[in-house]
């Protein structure tokens, strides 16, 4: 039977009201999301990327993580029930991915954004996947990313497939078996090209053999393992593009990530002696200091150097 | 940091849309659900139940359980999914409270409103509740139910606690390791009263020897397990009772669970050898037919005598 024109006697069904999930979509500064109210981290996060937004002086110093204002108390996670847990606090909307300002990036410390993560997937190859997609904008004019946990069943020895995953702290955070992401990357010129990947990655250790590709889903698989539907307003799957063959899919190997680390660790360096043991650290480790890295290396040198001579003035005045 | 005005460089982060969740509210003829598209079951279902929706003459031997045709392909579960699987298709609003309407009956039966339950629990206990609830329909003039499932952790051996639920068939129908039900019952005079009642029931065979208030949780405890706010537009606890101590939350004991079940067979005995086995079944086991069964039992052999007359008419004119 298929429903019905509703001729039955109006009841009071709604009277009270119909219970409340939470699932609405919450807008911030640059990402929107979802919040699941029973595992007590967002069930999707969304954010748009450009070139502009990555410029800027915003840094994630100044930021703390903290549960979300605009979420019902009693459905927050807290800082406590990561800590000590064995896992990090990761974001799905990365906050380098806010430089423009200090105010969306403090927004993606909210708990609303954050999911139980692997320490190491979280610093290594998450973290690679992340510079991947901020790249991108350097060959694309938009990119919109959703991030989200997953929770997937596994074939026990019994013949039953399972799912399990662990719950953290006071408020049972749910830990993810897995993190998603779906990466829709629009470019306007020569043609307009519209390319979508998405991806499943374990929430365990993986190392640098491993490669984007091998993660990679079918869009509609992941629709079916999730439980939601991306992107809903891309017109047709005719004419949209496989990312991994419209773009390289390619993380950055050891040496580049070693020197990104490196131009880190340079930035935040407070005297000579810091930046030179960055420098023989690299020369040791055989790595040949990129341009990049030795202009900056030049910029620290300058500035380290005005600003010990501007303290001997003090000191001399003082 | 608190949210702050939008200020920032407009971005089209919703040009393709936000991912859909379909955690929608879906209105049906008696009931309505939040369907969760990841574990292919219904989130909650609520329902209202009275009086005059117990009467009726809808069975259900004429509806059949099938796919929501509103639900998209893709998240629906399938009677596949369930069959062989172990377990029982179980409905959240149950059947039996819609005898007024063969077509609300028949929309209990779309695999939206039916969760993977353990076959005794649903026969037994699960049914035994069922009947508690349309029962408060004699001491309330209205009673609203949420039912649904919830997968709970578990404290393990390693001291970490862990969700583990079962999935089945081709679509992976989330298996809920326990049932909730809220049932929120107003009485209209001679003084308003409005008394709320939170249960959590294990998923697996619960015997006569369980009373209810054994499953009672605090309502806001299921708030923080299952991520739903219930009721949200009952303006204060203040006045709102506990409906354990308001009514009696006893369940049917076996000697009366027998005798309903009794009469339900009675009702569709065809020939007077059933009726009287079903009797002599009674006797043996020491059940004294009550006054329901025995007026039951008269009337089906006036009605099978009749009818018996009628066909020996037949024979002599055919
Ligand atoms: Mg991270
Ligand atoms: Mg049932």
């Amino acid at each position: 039977r298929e429903p019905v024109p509703d001729t039955a006697p109006r009841t009071s069904l709604e009277e009270f009201g119909f219970p409340l999930s939470g699932a609405e979509t919450r807008q911030y500064i640059n990402h929107a999301l979802s919040y699941d109210q029973a595992k007590k981290t967002p069930r999707w996060v969304i954010e748009h990327l450009s070139k502009e937004k990555m410029l800027g002086k915003a840094d994630r110093k100044h930021c703390k993580f903290k549960p979300d204002p605009n979420i019902p108390q009693i459905f927050n996670a807290s800082n406590e029930d990561y800590l000590k847990s064995g896992w990090s606090r990761g974001h799905m909307a990365p906050a380098g991915d806010n430089k423009f300002s200090t105010e969306a990036m403090a927004q993606t410390f909210y708990l609303s954004n954050i999911v139980p993560q692997n320490y190491e997937n979280n610093a290594g190859f998450w973290n690679r996947l992340e510079m991947y997609c901020r790249d991108l904008t350097n060959r694309f004019d938009d990119v919109w990313i959703v991030s989200g946990p997953l929770v997937l069943p596994q074939m026990n020895e019994d013949g039953k497939k399972r799912v399990t995953y662990q719950v953290i702290g006071m408020n049972d955070v749910s830990v993810p078996s897995h993190l998603y992401k779906v990466i829709l990357a629009k470019r306007k010129s020569p043609a307009e090209t519209l390319a979508v990947g998405a991806f499943v990655i374990p929430n365990v250790p993986i190392g640098f053999d491993h490669q984007l590709p091998e993660y990679q889903v079918r869009l509609q698989e992941l629709e079916k393992m999730s439980g939601l539907a991306f992107f809903p307003e891309v017109k047709s799957a005719e004419g949209l593009k496989n990312l991994c063959e419209e773009d390289s899919c390619r993380l950055i190997q050891l040496d580049e990530f070693k020197l990104y680390i490196a131009g880190r660790r340079m930035k935040n360096a407070r005297n000579m002696e810091k930046v030179e043991k960055i420098m023989s650290e690299l020369k040791e480790a055989e790595i040949q200091p990129d341009q990049y890295l030795s202009s900056l290396y030049e910029e620290k040198k300058r500035e380290l150097e005005s600003a010990g001579a501007s303290n001997q003035r003090e000191r001399r005045i003082g």
